[in-house]
């Protein structure tokens, strides 16, 4: 951490913060430039994370140098890419992976039927919400129980492993029953004791990103999870908000690069959240996996217009097959290949 | 709703849009311009809201006009201003109040020593932290049911009420043997679950908005909550996430005359976290009070350098009366009073 | 435009919103719904775009219909999208586009070295900046007609036409002596009266969306342009501001596809400038090809640590030929072919 | 400047940053942590801003230790602020000036009229725009030269000094024949020409922040202005662009004390272009003022209902008295007088 002191900063002032830098038992290093001093705070983490100095008299600004994460962090690997195995599917490192479904689990028939199109045309891993984190207490709030049951069923039938959100803790157990890959959306991604249940059940984890979380932050909550000692932990872009109207939200797609920089943990990108319009679906896949992303997670639908829920971006079932083939030439060009059951 | 057809729509596909939204028991109202058509879609609330028809051939826009949320709704009162009673400390219509304690309960002597210069100073609630969501799983997240009992003790001596934030409803019953107020933090505005089991305890909420949620998002938070015919809700503006970097989060003080405008439902500031910075907190706070605010929730502790955390924006409890005053003075141009107890 | 009035309105409010439609010569369409009434405006645009009737007594919310911009929508052309021609160089519809070479002209030896390498690798256009606007006035301004001279006699040489940026209208005749496409960059997105002049003069131009801008008012700035019969415009994403700071920019590539809908206009991409970091410019390339874009304006130099400005961001000229296979491939997936001389 | 290196740069790496540092005549001083390497660069602030660092091998980031303005720094004066004196009106210090008239100037009765009414409810200064910078080329442009005319012929009546805005650097000396102050708008505030012209006129300048300029962006536009020896200029908080609809900008007021601490120079705020609504002029007034602002920026009509621009934001001129004397009230608590003329 670097001090930055202010150009009127007194002797006394620089004394005081070194001294504070010393009471936690991290070492001072201090630079005095023609105008500003700027310090240096050397030693344990932990210890140097304590130090609250911001508004200490003569501080202009407090600079961290390491990065606050360290089990997410790219460098825990010396910059190997984690692999994360779902029942024999890879994920990540060369493996380019589909993970479809519909948003929202409504009947044994749209499960079964959905299941089947997209294991036909190359996904591989089933997608579909029991649970559904609703911004209105008057929508559907997701079949509960009995989604997690088609879930099961859908397995059985197709073999692809099941991808579900879980939205509270006290759903863990009957989540875990079905699911291959738990998953946390957007809203829960700071949901901290969430994070950590999820941590300590072993399970893999698929993290969206909040809707306007930091790529830090996002690897925080990461960390939460990792901490526990769960090292299968899935990265998941799925737009952010910003000014722009004209579309639901903004797909960040310099965070795939990026992400994949500053940490060992594969990267997935959900297109379909970020533009809530299916014509948008398929140039953002295609970009995303052109710009190095492990996977997708998409939705698809027998019939759209009558979903229940997200019927708007979802791609229609009997076309999946179209775009599975055109996101693998995409996917190729940054040097990746469909992954497939083992 | 208003559904916003496309120039090149054909009559097919209008009458199609027709279609959809009679099967829902609502009636279309066409209008027939010289570019666009626009169909309104008039009915039951709930039964419109189950269109999405963003994706539907034809459609261009789809316009909502009606507000999702009825409980929260300045409608419902008729424009009257709701007043919720905590303690026999009244909050909203033309009481101003001030919430104040330190971000984090601990120890004994740091919440005993805060509470009382709070009370001595003019606040009407005493706020502390026994629960608190760290970005990250390395810091300090409270002292937990020992918090608790000390924010009892600190009650049992000022006669403060306690606002208290609940993060995880697995703690609800130990935090409502405490609370008069119970807090969701930013990051938990849209956990629903949670939100919806404060609203069947019955115990007032006070609801922070989420870092990036919009002004209709906190009210559907507050609908779930009200929903479960708990109508003690305080809605918070805390700073939302923008561009600037010059500051921890910009206060959206516009938030406060149009929350008031659309809802009945107080609105609290809380400058200490928005700022993060100690020497912003008093202009920040007056301008709260200025435009109309209806209380500041605050950060005050003994020896903010020695606090365990958020330390660089807690004031001074010794200089805790001042504040208070120029306070008060700002909250009477707009036409408030500093509530007390009855 | 729709006018949706408050629920509380009355018989005279909603009476006087039809006077003032009828008043500017439109016709007023009253829907009266159970809740509330909404007053469509029908009539020539610009007449109901006279009427601000946002704080009209009883008014909620004004709903514009029509798009304001007329010459840039998509509908002008039937679906049919522009294809510019820049000195038998084709920009839009099926061809892809490479417009490269440095941020700035620095030297003969750098401006001429250069542009050989990037039209041996394919680049249609080359690009550099004679004036530079800076965020600081004690930065490099650029050479200015001095840079001008030798982005002509880099053109004499290569053959390559000159895309170059115009900061100030009195500069507009020796620029247009040099320039075949003159840039207007994002900070000058909204200056009118450039937009207006290099309207007049009727050489092609390329608009850099600005930092916060919508995507209406990049089009709304293309109308300037297009409103003096100039039909030559090439629209430029290059990142926009967000809360995030882990980069620079935040490429936003949702534009793409949904400016190719919204207008008949060519969609470049600039990923130099958003990313700001040379690691991340060929992914974010890849990533606007597969998306559709129409082409690509990027940054090169022949020794980019020696680099005036932005040296970071600019790839290495020797290395451009294997970024230039690349984005071909990538420009496939999305059905375009590399732009080359007539 | 501090060099932040990789935890796994190489020791060629750290002495290739090194050199680079000193080839441009500063001076490196590396502290060498257990876990990474941070180099400072020390010396002339230009030349250490040549170092573009931010992509060399080995480099993970760059963090600016020195403010790029100089002249615009609070740090100039020792703290002491300026006090801007504009035909005998003082602005700035101890100072709150109110700057009230038309957006628009539409007629000799209304430009008139709304200056009579401003005086004689205490304005210090009259605004009216005779150039409008406007999104569509289709809407009122404003008067022009005539519109100029009729501020002088205001002036000559009221005796009020006038604020107008300058829009394009060639009509810089009719301009200058009746505005005491010249307003740069907001997407002008990083036209750097027109700047420059500003500051060599000598005229004060009240230059309006961008709408997504961070603070440190709008110091740069001020430091172009100072750097020509213009030391008279106003800086205006006027909203930013954030993702919230609700309203049509955020008015930023932590913006007032931050920048009255890191700049000397003096600052005014717009609540009616931000709001847009004129229910929310007041509040967001009163706000401004207890923030600590030096002045007001406000737009009032005599009928706004008929206003050919931004109607709906302006006050009533008959009941702009009330309005200012709440304004008084709120800018008292934050220690401030009403500016009168001498």
């Amino acid at each position: 951490m670097m001090i930055v002191m202010k150009p009127t900063a007194t002797e006394e002032e620089i004394e005081a913060v070194i001294d504070r830098i010393e009471a936690v038992g991290a070492r001072a290093h201090p630079s005095r430039g023609e105008e500003v001093t700027v310090i240096g705070a050397i030693g344990d983490r932990e210890h140097v994370a304590r130090l609250e100095l911001e508004a200490t008299p003569g501080v202009a600004q407090v600079v961290p140098i390491l990065k606050p994460y360290k089990l997410a962090s790219g460098q825990l690997r010396g910059g190997q890419a984690t692999v994360v195995d779902v029942d024999g599917r890879k994920i990540g490192g060369e493996h380019f992976s589909l993970i479809a479904g519909p948003c929202t689990v409504e009947s044994r028939d749209q499960m079964l039927s959905t299941a089947r199109a997209v294991r036909d045309a190359g996904a591989s891993l089933l997608r579909g919400g029991a649970y559904k984190p609703r911004t209105s207490p008057y929508a559907f709030q997701g079949l509960g129980q009995e989604g997690l049951r088609l879930l099961a069923e859908a397995k059985a039938e197709t073999g692809l492993p099941i991808v579900t959100e879980l939205m509270d803790a006290r759903d863990l157990q009957p989540v875990l029953e079905v699911a291959d890959v738990v998953q946390v959306g957007a809203r829960n991604m700071q949901n901290y004791s969430l994070l950590a249940e999820i941590g300590r059940s072993g399970r893999p984890a698929l993290i969206k990103r909040g809707l306007s979380s930091t790529l830090e932050e996002l690897l925080m909550a990461a960390e939460y999870v990792l901490k526990e000692g769960n090292e299968n932990v899935l990265l998941c872009e799925r737009g952010i908000r910003t000014f722009e109207t004209a579309y639901r939200y903004t797909l960040d797609l310099t965070a795939v690069p990026v992400l994949k920089e500053l940490s060992h943990l594969p990267v997935i990108v959900d297109p379909s959240h970020a533009a809530g319009r299916r014509d948008l679906v398929t140039p953002l896949s295609l970009a995303a996996a052109a710009a190095g992303a492990d996977g997708i997670i998409v939705e698809v639908h027998p019939h759209p217009e009558e979903a229940i829920c997200d019927g708007p971006q979802a791609l229609y079932a009997d076309r999946f097959a179209e775009y599975v083939e055109l996101v693998e030439r995409a996917a190729g060009v940054a040097g990746k290949v469909l992954s497939a059951a083992a």
